[in-house]
């Protein structure tokens, strides 16, 4: 239960927030709030929730924002916040893709805290250019890898950290889900709409819009980079723009000496019967882990020639990276939006040490700015490893 | 995805809230601060968090409470809160059970709505003590049996109702921990201290600490009325002053005309292997179904003669009660903070209508002072019927 | 893989195997002959299959079986091959309740082995006067509480024996099922006819039928036995003569200066959404277990304080009594035949022993007499309680 | 009930049956030998059952066959059986895949029907040559793909060939186990020293000893053939001759015009944790199901936009091709040895017909010499593909 917005001890004031995307009808905009609020260190205090006066400021009285600090762009809001004594020290940016670059730019280069929905940005230059921006800036930027809040994902990959799994051989990935089995992009659903829209999207489908996470997921946890892939993606509705499934082989570098792991990721928006089936499985010569989303309380644990172990957020088995992000008792299931509230606590704890230069507490944890671009290289190898046939490609 | 604290729409106030209890270190009352923020309708702006001034201080100073309105007693603070125009309008009371009656009682006398912990009271006579203060006041009390507000306990209740079930035959509760298979309230162990001290809990340990969630939620998914019961209490952990064990049989009211229907119950805190396993089963003559809260996610369905079915929140199935307290879609898991704060954003709906006279929405669903007052009598009946060897009681 | 009829060394000749009951449409009887086939320690040579002399032969014929040796009724049976120089050794029994205590008799007093199904017989008085027979007779008694042959259940108990759970506190045992969940015996439905008429089943319906099983198991892996119980038994279905629902309320004997145990006993033929759902769970002081027939090959095992393991059929932590009734390797389900296979195998182990004079391997382990009149008393004893309204009876 | 050994109406003499393989100590010839024995269409009269003289005659006596039939070699077992007037009908061969072909050969060209182990041979030119012969042969040969004798496997193919998935788009295949994660082969375990021995198995290791079984599967339960592979296959086990870990990227034919559908295979001998992980999942533009083999008694049927379904073998939902297969009610597992013995039962049905000169039930279904090269191409396209880094390889 470590991670309760009020902790014994001194209380950091709250961390000043705005938010670019996000108005009435998004859906993620929503989780980012409740994540925002469920550990109190943020408050919202800015928004350009939508690209229009009226709607942004009628999403905004929703809110309770000052109406004055409701505003039609991102570059007006980066503007007159960065002129304010009591300007917003952070930005939640959870527009579609193609907005996120400019949007990350426009606050870094004022020295606002970002805190940007996946993928980093539509194509892979973008995301160079924005880690150079990144790098240059004095803030901090995190990006929303949401999956890697969860505690029994935390643990799974202190298991790998400390050697319970012995060398890692395999890592195996999959997302399928089945809510785009049918072209509903073309009757008006918003959230498919711009997901199907390579030019708000990019290059890559299902393999951006949750491929990334897979491929983010697998790595934090086994804590390997990739070497190369080969893919074959692929589009199975009629009609639609980006592909809807994909199949990947990877092949990891080697670490320290040893032999170099082998991995398989599968994404899929039209397998009928999975709602958000994100499993990560690693195996080492010494033990194996399993993990599935969709369950996240639970982490399967087996030593070779030994029963297996399922170890649960807060019980018996679960070591202290999984303990300093849990909140409530084993037993009592916490989900998405924990995880997801997690991620802003780790970037609150960032930003309060930032705030003063105290040092980071080295447990904090959340996802790069590299961790970005990876995702987006990663796609776009997906893409081009498929254009060659399937040919290994370096992301 | 109903009950996002920001609807469209204008939006309300937040309701000022109060807590008595969840002081530094106490459980519960950080799990309803939590809940409290999700939705985004109350605001904490007093509190009696602890006995002592100094501790109630220091717990206010952490969440960020105005040290004049950080009390030491809840006589203090419902005397001074009634007095103030900015007067908080709610409290919650998260402190042992024995408080409670004095307690809401304090509060709803000033006309102050209350959100309470269960069981209700210590005692029978108390819990009907506070129905008439209840009954008398215009202010609502609420009870936190918090399982009712998860959206596939929702959809129980509705197949239930819509008569999905049939005639019911059946009602199967189950609620074992093994937390206390030790006697851990001998090490100093706060939590089990109360628990397991009569003065504190009233009658009854496993069974008023857990029996009774166990049997609210029967009875709120089935609609049935308890007629009687027989008991067998126990105390397996030698020198505990409490039950940690009990069996008990159940008669229920016929509904209707029909046959009436039976239950079993058993809930236990020395269960080694279970942490928090409240399970519901209900069989009527036409289907059956089954609830387990550490994967609350799922309903299984079974109509006669067909096959099972797996029935997800926010998924296909899930019904227009289910989706009502739903926020985020099918395949993200809620969780047991999700469910209690759904609690809160019901009794939010009711004091949101009672500000302005307006009717409450029939939607709306939280349990009440009857419910409270019911679980009482469940505890004291089993107790009662135990100590003369299992006779049927009626509570 | 111990198992197999083939082991290595000598062979002893098959046992000869008459039957009485198993005609045509008969479930249990072609259930006995492909457990009697799986292991090859015996040869079916002999049968009255059926009460008419057509029908018998008629079956008889499609087993293969030598005319002359199709009775039409039990008593020409047993004279007629206690007479023959190669008349069988074993006799299966596989009517209903009421034939086993004649049919058994007539066996066991001509020294042929008797392996019977349950519950042993219709009523307390003919079991006890069958076990007066079976004492008297050189002849070996096997009831086919087919159950206790899954390797997983026999895992679990040499885990209580071995002291794993520390003392035994709880047996909880459920065994619902919903295939009588309308009045299919008045459809002419011939499963369901005779074990819902108390001239043939008994006083018992479910208690009988399936309640027997779930209460055999329980003391078959606790190692407990009962002192008293209180049961709450019930008929559903209108126009039914016995109980197709029951709730038991137990307590058992101390054993060893310790405290005595308790237990719950839940068994229903009107659980709509269940096949065979026969549950066995134990909790100690140290520890607690789970098992459950429809998934046999897993056994849940959770030391206080540890994570859970799930032990599986021939995989680590599986111990020596499992390994020796286990005959193909890990995570290749052995089901329902293999188990009731076992109980054959543990009979021909006694009987080959018998043969020889040899003594008895002491890992042979089968339901005996004993556990078969305790059987027909619990089922006697709950329906006693039951008239007296849930009154303590000591079975 | 469909399938015991004594059906109604007139029964047909056991078929006489030799075996080629399997002496004391081997695994998978106890496996045949219960197969065989569960539902009665056989009776083993004579065997090779290891390659000398007196272990031959030893294993042979442990089985009670007559030593005259106990032969040192496959050759002098076809030659003296042929000979006799109540010489074998059928063999089984269960020897390691080098043997296959030759042994199978010698007793098709005698006119002796022929179940064999897969995969077929331990290379592609032998399995063209053997089906030469087969083709060329009376006798009838079937490969022992054993799991496609699943009821519930079953009932996943007649959903597909019914229409309830539509067109198929994925299916995606995975055996996982962790029993040759360490050299075990280097320590005299017979199981794994010819398995991994390039001169007794072939070109694969995982591939061809589990990886066929997966692509047997999704082929038999999906109807589809594969149009080309690429393969990333791996050796983790420093000294090992064969592959023990295999990613597969598929593509089939197309079939009726349609899409063509792709695929995803992953076998391995070393991912820790997974005992027989077989798993099978197949995903239409209508439906989707998956079949695990570890919990064989269910399939996931999930139609889009509609709850999950969970069809049991026996129960409501499964269809005439499982009912066919299925010998006892739902709700009481079968396992692995009654789906192997529902191979044997169908080649039974298959060798009456051929007796008599009758036509052969349709819905008699079992692998054939096809599915046998088929496997032996996949396992060598695979090898291939992975040689050329990954080409796509049309086997």
């Amino acid at each position: 239960m470590a991670i309760e917005g009020s902790k014994a001890g001194e209380r950091s004031p709250k961390i000043r927030l705005g938010m670019v995307g996000g108005g009435s009808g998004a859906f993620i905009g929503g989780v980012h709030r409740m994540a925002v609020r469920l550990d109190d260190h943020f408050e919202l205090v800015a928004g350009a929730l939508s690209s229009t006066a009226e709607k942004s400021l009628a999403s905004g009285r929703e809110l309770g924002l000052d109406p004055d600090r409701c505003y039609c762009s991102f570059e007006e809001m980066a503007e007159k916040e960065a002129a304010r004594a009591d300007g917003i020290e952070a930005v939640s940016i959870v527009t579609p893709n193609h907005v996120h670059y400019p949007a990350a730019k426009a606050f870094l280069e004022r020295g606002i805290h970002v805190i940007c929905d996946k993928p980093l940005t539509s194509n892979l230059e973008d995301a160079k250019k924005l880690k150079a921006v990144a790098d240059a800036s004095k803030a901090l930027f995190v990006l929303t890898h949401n999956y890697t809040g969860y505690p029994m994902v935390r643990h799974a990959r202190e298991l790998v950290q400390s050697g319970e799994l012995g060398e890692i051989r395999l890592v195996q990935m999959e997302y399928p889900q089945d809510w785009l089995a049918e072209p509903i992009e073309q009757t008006g659903q918003k959230q498919a709409a711009w997901r199907t829209d390579p030019k708000q999207s990019g290059a890559g489908g299902s393999t951006g819009d949750i491929g990334t996470h897979a491929y983010n997921l697998g790595c934090f946890i086994s804590g390997l980079e990739i070497e190369e892939l080969a893919a074959d993606v692929h589009t199975f509705v009629a009609g639609r723009q980006l592909d809807d499934n994909a199949h990947v082989m990877m092949r990891f570098k080697a670490k320290g000496g040893g032999m170099p792991a082998k991995g398989l990721l599968w994404c899929s928006q039209v397998a009928v019967g999975h709602e958000n089936g994100l499993k990560v499985r690693v195996y080492g010569t010494k033990a194996g882990i399993e993990w599935v989303q969709a369950d996240p309380t639970y982490l399967w644990f087996t030593r070779l020639g030994e029963p297996k172990q399922l170890i649960t957020r807060g019980g018996a088995g679960a070591g202290a990276a999984a303990q300093r992000v849990t909140r409530i008792p084993s037993g009592h299931p916490e989900g998405y939006l924990e995880a997801f509230a997690t991620i802003y606590s780790e970037a609150a704890a960032a930003i309060n040490a930032a705030r003063t230069g105290a040092p980071v507490d080295p447990a904090v944890t959340y996802p790069t700015i590299d961790d970005g671009v990876k995702g987006v290289a990663f796609v776009e190898a997906c893409v081009a490893s498929s254009r060659q046939n399937g040919a290994w490609v370096k992301p």
